[in-house]
């Protein structure tokens, strides 16, 4: 389809000046509008090499409010980068809610660099399916993604290289990477073409920008921005500086615009009309399916002797199964959800005696707050991954966002109801990885809740650990039941299984913790011998 | 001094096995009361190779709460560390309030090593220096901070290395930088005196522990601590749980700790009796060297073509010390405070305009949340810093301790008295580093903010940019000026001078904003030619 574009579309020197201050003025208008919607923008840079991203962007911030923009300019990953699942830095490069995150190349770099070095089709599908789903998640979530391909010719190319290496102050420029894209340029052409297809989505399209013209290309990137924003975030007219409200600007624009997008259109796939669109209806787990958690057998239990001797054992395997992991570089992570006071705490604590203390973090989640809470609800928990060869255990974790701000109305029926899949997504991009997962929900019933809660609150050194929350969300209960049925129904996949814990009593469950790991870690890793 | 260490020092192994598990539990119930009152803790392990220091660290958390630790592994610093000031790393591991971290090797680590590899004793004077510093910092900040030297004869150091090489699984654990200890022990000795003589402080001491003996060894770091904690930390014993309650525990452990804390008394400066310790009296700057502020022209002025023509040659000018910076590997730090509607932003816009716009971030700095709001108040600073070769702009920065902060009585007097001197610190520590630190107070009188905030009032477009907490701090504004006043004076160094801004008339104070920043940086970098 890259043949399609025209590439001999051009501005003149004049027709640029006329437009190209107005079109910084309205974007800087735009960016204030953002801030007020609270709305995140990214804009990823993509191109042939030699095209001149960094001046493209240098002209579309150029009258933007410096405080509202990230400029990332993306380069192979570093080594400690290497360490964690391959869009993990590009999660900690997020913008908060009502920032422009512009990123000169992107994940879509590697992923391209990648597809020529391997034949690997398989990771090069992995890589487009995580692309999408990655965008999908930030839209849902509000973002407004954009994304340019700077498109020129071959001969262009080569002809701006010989510009650039004629000037020893640019010859650097051109490097290695860029000469071996010049000769397989129709090789890497037809992997675009296949990139373009297969993360070219509604809500994250690509524009392919004829770039031969750099007038031409500046006005089209700007133009395609404002209309992107334009159509997301509601811009009132009136809040507009009067000195800009009588440019008449709109009409020139709209049209240009219109022209640019007709030529766009092959690009991005046929949207269905909106009308045609249904939410999707939210279809709760029927009842007889559900009641995973009445149906836990809570008379479980293990004596002392009993379990002062397992627990040793598994204690002293774990050790050696932490050293397996960090011989063998791979991940772990373990979640810990349950009822109050149902001994989450505890289980941690058996489960990392043993282990060496510089393998493994602890993360105890409470309601976000600073950066966290400007930004999607993953992103928290993306940055607060483990890299190889560490333990990262979370002491209530993503699962809070199906839980208490369902329950608490935190978040809207839409947002959780869609974090289902959307967890679903992230564990799975975590497992393709090689992270070892284990989840656990800590179950007993009322009763033993109630007289864990009496008993804390009469030994003076405890009662902290009780509060006023904790009685209100016991009489919720059966909301936390019901919505806790469908979370293990929904997010036990066969890769990262949830695992009911009968914690009626403390010593069997424990106990059930460490060997659930053990015998997981095990299967991953290979058994050990004590 | 090391040879006066008793390295004979031992334990049998039934009196180990007696004591250990107490000292566990009362070191668990010491974490319980860090977390109430809200106390870092910053525990250091180094010694010599083949100590086991992680072993050591292993026994002293094996009961306490996963949740309130975290264990950090310092190794040579990686590369992309290596773009920001050496503690820099250091800083982003602190402890938040109420949590312990421990540093299995710390920033002493590398300070070593660089002294075993080179002869430049200024280096290492100032590497001191900085180590000092940065204690005292979170000493005063309420961080209790113990340092531990694992001690070992070269004779025993030799011994073990031979045991570990013996054995397949374990050989890998000697290094070269391990051999090449054995070798250099003596002179590695005489490093090591030199620098517990420079970096043990009182507030922050370094202990000794003769580790021939592995009982021994745990004991005594264990005790110490106990012992570091207990001074600090009010420990009720009625808070601990009756169980432990009669143990007649704190006897043995206060004797063993007399005699262990008797020995250690040659490396720790004698201390002055508290009766003689003055509280340093807060001299406010004396009213007639004051008044920079009022001695302001506030008369200049700058006609629109000038305007126009200077900005465009100085911010050309900045494109290119852009490109000397990135070049050079030199940070910049710009940093701008003043007066609500005095024009920052419009400042801080004019002077990105050029730059490209990958080279620099801007910080908008508000009240603290998240993690920085639990931490050091200049911890979410050092966070922000630029790495090599890029520029970080802060909108509003550190100063906030001694205007808002000190004004709206959010730091207490002791707190914001000794930022000042805080404050010159961490910007040597910049400076030394190689960062180019440019600092504007932008001024100008009432009326003329009265005039702007009224302007802003009525476009609605801007009239978001005005609180209600802007006329608030108008009202505080002889104080404002009085804290300013103090700020200029104490916080202009020569490497880091505030450069104050006549702001009453915007074309004038943002070409002294460019122009001050081209001049520094081509003081710096060298003059371009435009």
């Amino acid at each position: 389809m890259l043949e399609q574009i025209d590439l001999d579309l051009r501005l003149t020197k004049r027709a640029y000046t006329e437009q190209i201050s107005e079109l910084q003025t309205r974007l800087f208008h735009m960016e204030q509008a953002l801030i007020e919607a609270r709305r995140p923008v990214l804009i990823l840079f993509e191109g042939w090499a030699g095209t001149a991203k960094a001046r493209t962007i240098g002209v579309m911030v150029r009258r933007l409010d410096p405080r509202g923009i990230r400029v990332h300019s993306i380069t192979p990953p570093r080594t400690y980068e290497l360490q964690y699942p391959w869009l993990y830095r590009f999660w900690l490069k997020l913008p908060s809610y009502g920032q422009m995150a512009i990123f000169d190349r992107s994940w879509y770099r590697e992923m391209l660099a990648e597809r020529m070095r391997s034949a690997d089709i398989q990771l090069w599908r992995q890589r487009c399916e995580d692309a999408v789903t990655f965008e999908r998640q930030l839209a849902d979530d509000g973002a407004i993604i954009i994304k340019f391909w700077l498109h020129i010719s071959r001969k262009e190319q080569r002809k701006r290289f010989k510009a650039l290496l004629k000037n020893k102050l640019t010859a650097h420029q051109v490097t290695d990477e860029d000469r071996q894209q010049q000769r397989n340029y129709s090789e890497y052409a037809a992997a675009l073409e296949d990139l373009i297809a297969r993360t070219g989505t509604q809500r994250a399209p690509w524009h392919v920008i004829p770039a031969t013209n750099k007038y031409h290309a500046r006005v089209a990137v700007i133009s395609t921005v404002l209309a992107a924003l334009e159509e997301q975030v509601d811009f009132q007219a009136d809040t507009v500086d009067p000195k800009y409200a009588s440019t008449g600007l709109d009409v020139a624009g709209a049209a240009f615009r219109r022209r640019f997008l007709d030529q766009m259109a092959a690009f991005t796939p046929a949207a269905p009309s909106p009308a045609a669109i249904k939410e999707p209806v939210h279809r709760p787990v029927r009842a007889e399916v559900a009641h995973i958690l009445r149906r836990v057998d809570l008379s479980m239990r293990l004596d002392a002797n009993e379990y002062t001797q397992q627990r040793r054992q598994l204690q002293a395997q774990l050790y050696l199964l932490g050293l397996a992991l960090y011989h063998q570089r791979r991940p772990a992570v373990l979640v810990f959800e349950g009822w109050d006071a149902a001994g989450k705490g505890g289980a941690i604590q058996r489960l990392t005696a043993e282990i060496d203390p510089r393998s493994y973090t602890v993360h105890t989640i409470a309601a976000p707050a600073g950066e966290d809470k400007l930004r999607h609800y993953l992103y928290r928990f993306w940055r607060r991954l483990p890299p190889r060869g560490q333990f990262a255990i979370f002491d209530r974790s993503w699962y809070g966002r199906v839980l208490v701000e369902r329950i608490e109305g935190f978040a809207q029926p839409a947002e959780w109801q869609r974090a289902y899949s959307e967890i679903n997504e992230f564990e799975r991009q975590l497992v393709d990885f090689g992270t070892i997962i284990c989840k656990f929900w800590l179950h007993f019933s009322p009763d033993e809740q109630l007289r864990r809660f009496q008993q804390r609150k009469n030994v003076p050194f405890k009662a902290w650990k009780l509060t006023d929350e904790d009685w209100r969300n016991r009489e919720k209960w059966p909301q936390y039941e019901e919505a806790v049925d469908e979370m293990l129904l929904r997010c036990s996949t066969p890769a990262a299984p949830w695992t009911v814990v009968e914690a009626e009593h403390k010593h069997f469950a424990r106990i059930k913790v460490l060997r659930t790991v053990v015998q997981r870690l095990e299967a991953e890793l290979g058994k050990v011998e004590l």
